[in-house]
């Protein structure tokens, strides 16, 4: 059988989509730069078993397959190859249970993170894992994806919430792996391997997550203006060394105020040129002035706190809407390294020297509480010899991160933007092990190839 | 060369050790029960180094590996199969790093638990992760098993804590995995694999664990007396449904307190049948009165609670000392299974019906926060129609398990004697993927083998 017929018999026709907008429009994630193949079609299942066939059937056939969420991805882990089938999960979105008892919810990969997020906040309790695509993005390629957000400085990130897993594996079998119990270590941590595999190593289709009780305490919102980027940073490093542990420590530049002044007329960039945003959660009122006395004495030109939920929402907000305020002003390189808490001043500076050093803008959020920092790169659009200047400064940030005891990739994944990056910083032992299992799962490399590794 | 002249040249003499009584002293660990088989050699690294030699020369003559800590495992995990290199990692016990921005401790994996613990309270840092065995057992063994502990209801387990690893491979290569940083997403996550393996597929030779700081406020301690183990498991289930998180919540039963009064006379027994020891680590007073509440409403016929620190220690001394004490009245087989909280009293009534249906004695401790259970089977000395008994009601144990939701092992590992019940808990799709890593990462099959699968 040819494999169009086999994929044909794999899922209901409506679920099959060879329309060329709509397969192209489904070939790409949010990462601009990256590169994406043609597809020969998009499936969109609508449970395990439709997803279990077609998985058989591009075995069967040696076609890849490329797995994806909502494609809110900023490393091109969920473009297209040449020739592959675009496996999209956003149709299985129910959630299939929230136990209060065990703390744990069960839903398909398609279930948007807020909306989980929002029904488990009837049953008094907290999804952690908060990506900024929160609105958008789904559990399902949160959890391919390992994704991080704001709230990992204290509360972890996608993998610490993920307790099982229902996976279709290359072979075409739909197994379980991890557990519902609170403990367990019968065998390898599987569900922990396929957690930010991006796809290479199976196809996720239901995840059993953790959940937390709901915080009491309304949080405090912390902030602090600076008139540069190091002086942030060194308060970033002043709260590490302090001890205290926020539930946010957001960093966001002049750049990405003024760009989402310029769009939504915040008013932002009066406050100051560098905004730091903690929050803590703990109803600790000491907890909160310790936080602002680190701002304070790394050198803030202004700090203040406050309990007022408004507020502190529109300051978080514009956290989030930085990366959309500078998509607006051109094509967007987004980098995403990590480097010990302490060296994120050092790490600031280096990147503003890249700035200089291959004339770009590069503006800066960042997770800073945990040393989490997206240097986001803005280029005008078509300028080709900008974009190549870029091209180097984001190079080079990565091999500064690495330098600095740091990764490549934090939170977002490695894609195809990181791989060289990743190559860099795992050296080639590592990356043997990496593909020794990729073999070892899928012999014939069907499933995301190209991506990681 | 013969495998004696390779593996003399791969460390010094005086690390080799051939004399069978003391290799017959490492050949074994806690499990009791496990078989061992005849080592050819100890060998007692002093560095990485030399551990890559040994496993080297392993490697090119074949020669199965069985790496060990402190051989405090309840699995036989550590246990010699025969014609082995018994590989001591205990020499290796150096605290190379605490770094206290970082928050992390870098060790080798001979450090044991406790000395890791105390060294981070003297940088007001806490290494969680608190297995029965701290006093005793190592970094490196905790991590090979993925140990628990009576924190873990709150604060995780051995992976939680583990950022990085250098590991020797199969291949005899030594390789970082993991991170220092916070976050980290580049590549697999092959140190939560490593995590757990019970030296299936690397040997650990240094640890890289997050700290957290050590908590402020002086922890309160609750305790309920019941009348029979279901009553106790009742309240358990009611935490749970609470939403309370303690910071601990152990069970410790009739049969255990008489064993510890009759070895340390401390007059447990008369406060009740079976306790509950519940702690709550916030400072919330209103939590530990909601805990107490807890533990009344089911049933309690006695509860009290208590900020002395020395009538607490006295008390989870208990709880640590039942093992021991167990183990003066004959062989114990120890069971580790974990089912959801919500279901503890029902696992608590099948274990009892087991033990009369298998008229064998089961003493009961238990994890009881995280629905963690260790069944204590003891036998007397000698008597084997006993247990040939204790046998099947360790498999009938296993098998209610795993039809409550549960798994065969919590926190022990699978060993030599959870391989059964792995097998009927994971299924045979699930255990070919095991089979698949192995092979992958130890195509030979040295590294511990006839371990887990």
């Amino acid at each position: 059988m040819q494999f169009s017929e086999v994929l044909s018999a794999a899922l209901p026709s409506n679920r099959i989509v060879t329309d060329p907008d709509v397969v192209a429009a489904y070939s790409r994630d949010q990462a601009a730069w990256a590169p994406a193949g043609q597809a020969v079609a998009l499936v969109r299942p609508e449970n395990a078993e439709q997803v279990r066939r077609v998985v058989a059937a591009c075995a069967e056939h040696r076609v890849p397959i490329v797995p994806r969420g909502a494609g809110t991805g900023l490393s091109g882990g969920a473009n297209a190859v040449d020739g592959c089938v675009l496996l999209a999960l956003d149709g299985m979105d129910r959630i299939l249970e929230i136990d209060t008892d065990e703390q744990l919810a069960v839903v398909q990969p398609g279930v948007v993170n807020d909306r989980l997020r929002a029904a488990a906040a009837e049953h008094g309790l907290w999804y952690p894992p908060d990506p900024a695509s929160s609105p958008w993005s789904t559990i399902g390629g949160n959890a391919a994806t390992n994704a991080g957000g704001v709230c990992c400085v204290k509360y972890g990130v996608t993998r610490d919430y993920v307790l099982g897993l229902q996976v279709v594996t290359a072979a075409g079998d739909l197994v379980r792996v991890g557990r519902r119990t609170r403990k367990g270590v019968a065998g390898y941590d599987l569900a922990g391997l396929f957690v930010g595999s991006e796809g290479t190593l199976g196809v996720i289709t239901e995840i059993t997550v953790r959940l937390l009780r709901l915080p009491e305490s309304p949080p405090m919102t912390i902030v602090g203006a600076f008139d540069s980027l190091v002086s942030a940073g060194r308060a970033v490093a002043a709260v590490a060394a302090s001890g205290i542990t926020p539930s946010a420590l957001e960093l966001v530049d002049r750049y990405c105020l003024r760009a989402v002044d310029d769009w939504k007329n915040m008013g932002l960039a009066d406050l100051g040129d560098v905004l730091l945003l903690g929050r803590v959660d703990t109803g600790d009122e000491e907890e909160a002035a310790a936080l602002q006395a680190c701002f304070d004495e790394a050198g803030a030109v202004f700090s203040t706190r406050s309990t007022d939920a408004e507020e502190a929402e529109a300051l978080f907000s514009a956290r989030r809407l930085a990366y959309p305020a500078l998509e607006r002003l051109g094509p967007v390189l987004t980098e995403d390294v990590c480097v010990p808490r302490g060296l994120v001043p050092e790490m600031l500076a280096r990147i503003e020297r890249h700035a200089r050093t291959h004339d770009v803008h590069i503006a800066n959020i960042a997770h800073a509480g945990d040393g989490n920092l997206h240097p986001l790169i803005v280029v005008p659009a078509g300028d080709e010899e900008a974009r190549a200047r870029a091209q180097l400064a984001f190079e080079a940030i990565l091999d500064d991160a690495i330098a600095l005891g740091g990764t490549v990739t934090g939170e977002h994944g490695v894609g195809l933007l990181k791989k060289r990056g990743m190559h860099a910083e795992l050296g080639e032992d590592v990356l043997a092990l990496h593909r020794a299992i990729k073999s070892a799962l899928d012999p014939a490399g069907i499933l995301n190839p190209g991506k990681i590794i």
